[in-house]
């Protein structure tokens, strides 16, 4: 790929993603895209993308990358508390998109593109199969070897829903102008990990 | 209105909801949602609703007033402990929903609206100002003095994530034929409770 074609898939990506944070994933145009992006071309995102689904997938990716690696060096470090493991699953996310400056776009967008019908299945391809998260579920698993099957699976859902559902609700606030961003998502983090700590700990009743 | 106009609404209501739920609620048409209705006039959408967002308005007021009264009802058995509380929280929505027969779509449907940037208004307009769930909020505050505002608000944000969007998976699940349909509205509202015991009740740490 030329430097040029690299520069406008990035400018694209870039566009994209705040669009469909801001106004709905299905309601923006390629067309639309490809203005923001300041293509002359209306057609530039099909030439560079193909599909809607492509274009998200490609979203998806941009940052997956990122957060695996945070959570890898994560892992890194060795863990045997229920609270280390729940940091594996938030404090990556929180620390990309710390990193990524105020405002960011991704939080909103993820959290769109897994309630999204037809796109649900990207998310779900590009992110719940990450080597890292997999070895941090098992994690997880070890440090409650009581709970039941049926349990586990229900709060592993839940912890994902949490964790994808309240970074957006986060994200938001902070666009709009609540908080103090850097330290805004260290916090949140913090206070996901109580949570989610607290929901993990919970006795099971019948 | 005549009673004909008022079967063609109710038509429309649960075309739409249906529709929005599989394909996403901006990925559907006026047009389609007419089609599926069986309106001969492609219209019948705009002139019996006017635009999709009063139309997204109607199918949620058409289930918050049935919610509304089943937490009404639990509230009057009079309450003390964190769990019931809850339970208020949870249980309403799922008694509605096994109430509906299986397969139902509110619960995607809602869990999309909640996330779309455009429709998120009109769902907390038509359900976040519910007398029923301010005197619930309230009680479950009495239960947990010592916890900080800041924190509190957040696990209220939390709750109201978690009630939403595992409804939408459950419902989702339940639409693919897994699990007892009545049974599984129950079970799922029993395991929300609960994990959200355990989260509202974890230490917080700094």
């Amino acid at each position: 790929m030329t430097d040029r074609a690299q520069a406008t898939r990035e400018r694209i990506l870039v566009a994209a993603e705040r669009l469909y944070a801001e106004h709905g994933v299905l309601a923006v145009s390629n067309r639309q895209i490809s203005e923001a992006a300041g293509q002359g071309n209306n057609t530039a995102v099909g030439y560079h993308f193909g599909t809607r689904t492509e274009l998200v997938r490609a979203i998806v990716r941009k940052h997956a990358g990122s957060i695996e690696r945070l959570r890898e060096r994560r892992l890194g470090r060795g863990h045997a508390q229920l609270r280390d493991w729940l940091g594996c699953l938030v404090h990556p996310t929180a620390e990309h998109l710390a990193g990524l400056g105020t405002p960011t776009w991704f939080a909103r967008f993820a959290a769109q593109v897994m309630t999204e019908p037809s796109l649900r299945a990207v998310i779900v391809e590009e992110t719940l199969t990450s080597p890292s998260l997999a070895r941090t579920v098992a994690g997880l698993s070890r440090c409650l070897p009581g709970l039941p099957a049926e349990v586990r699976a229900e709060r592993n859902d839940i912890t994902r829903l949490v964790v994808m559902h309240a970074m957006a609700e986060r994200e938001r606030a902070l666009a709009g102008g609540a908080g103090t961003p850097g330290a805004g998502w260290r916090e949140t983090a913090g206070a996901l990990t109580d949570v989610l700590a607290g929901l993990w700990l919970a006795p099971v009743t019948k």
